[in-house]
């Protein structure tokens, strides 16, 4: 398969990489660190991105920016950020990409489990997490030609450690990419894969 | 109580009057037709009712808006006006409205269970109610003095009888009505109240 991954340079992309190269071309898609350089808070880098790109068996998305910060502190600028690149620009990666998606193909994208299962500071992030895991469960139902899901992982062990958190309680970025490599190979449609559901 | 009603003159907000005006003294919000007018897309306007209004024991919110469309034809402008008023709107109630809710008191946002269950057409309203129900969820880990919850109607019965549809199968707008009594009379926080589960 030719995968477009777009956050190939992540903590998740990489992992997600690392499971998917031997089988599948990737091509390595992120905004300062890949081969394609895009942009998701922008629809027209998107689009260019595509036009680039041309026709792919699977789109990837291991990307999308939002900051957590206290209820009382995170500004409209915040929200925006979060509501353009995160939540629109995975949209937009649907909207716009859909026409460059073999039959029978598939677009995964990243939410997160604070959508159910918030967590101080994380209004913006789960405010979007829950907004993409509603939209791909309704646009799913209006896409006949390639399968649309999304992942949602917990917490990942190296995030975690980068951030000098205590790890238990994390998935592995190794495990969380397997969630991903079921989305590409599997058959859902419309779904919200819990990452940890897809370890073994 | 002394409870702000945003969306008085709507076909849940009339409802939901109906049901609290022997007992509280209700303040009309809405757009075009009620005694304070704020428009749930601006900022501002909510600023400025909230001044014009001053200090509530409860704020309800039965307005929003976000269209329907087919996933194909959806335009940029469509998701930001949903994103804008429906969603921003009740956000933006509740960040500009917390200093204004008396200790004890409540505020509670109309999401819709197209969030979880979608249909033909609700991508953009899917999309919205979800990113309600989980920023509700959220930050209500980070509000002490007052409540917050969002309502998640079905299909009302008076509405689908305006869009010419079988009413069987939706609940009645005094129905509907009884889960807002139940979140501003009730002790839940961050919860997402099911409208059909407050009927008796
Ligand atoms: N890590 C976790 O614990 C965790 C848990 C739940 C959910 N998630 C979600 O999973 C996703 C990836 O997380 P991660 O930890 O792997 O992220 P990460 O290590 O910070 O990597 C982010 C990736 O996204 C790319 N990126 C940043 N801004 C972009 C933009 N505007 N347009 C396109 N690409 C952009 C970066 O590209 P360049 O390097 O090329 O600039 C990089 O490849 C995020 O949406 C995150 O919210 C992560
Ligand atoms: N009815 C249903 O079947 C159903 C089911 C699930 C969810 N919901 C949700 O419940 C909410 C209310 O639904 P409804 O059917 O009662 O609506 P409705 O009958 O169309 O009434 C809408 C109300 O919102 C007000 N409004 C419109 N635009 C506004 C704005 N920009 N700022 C402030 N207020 C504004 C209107 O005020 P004016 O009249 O003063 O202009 C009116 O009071 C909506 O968010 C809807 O998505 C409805």
């Amino acid at each position: 398969m030719k995968i477009l991954l777009i956050g190939v340079s992540g903590t998740i992309g990489k992992a997600v990489t690392k499971r998917l190269a031997n089988n599948d071309e990737i091509i390595a898609a992120g905004y300062s660190n890949a081969d394609v350089i895009v942009d998701l808070g922008s629809a027209e880098s998107i689009k260019k991105m595509f036009e680039q790109v041309g026709q792919v068996d699977a789109v990837i998305s291991t990307a999308g920016v939002a900051n957590f910060g206290s209820f009382d502190q995170l500004s409209d600028d915040e929200y925006q950020l979060a509501l353009n690149n995160k939540l629109m620009g995975q949209v937009n990666l649907v909207r716009l990409g859909r026409a460059y998606i073999s039959n029978g193909g598939s677009i995964t994208l990243t939410s997160g489990v604070l959508s159910r299962e918030p967590m101080i500071g994380s209004t913006a992030v789960s405010m979007v997490n829950g907004a993409l895991e509603s939209f791909v469960k309704a646009a799913a139902l209006e896409i006949d030609s390639f399968r649309l899901n999304v992942v949602s992982p917990i917490f990942v062990k190296e995030t975690m450690a980068m951030m000098g958190m205590d790890t238990e309680g994390g998935l592995s970025a190794d495990d969380t990419a397997k969630a991903y490599v079921a989305a590409v190979t599997g058959s859902m449609h419309g779904a919200t894969l819990d990452a940890p559901d897809h370890v073994n």
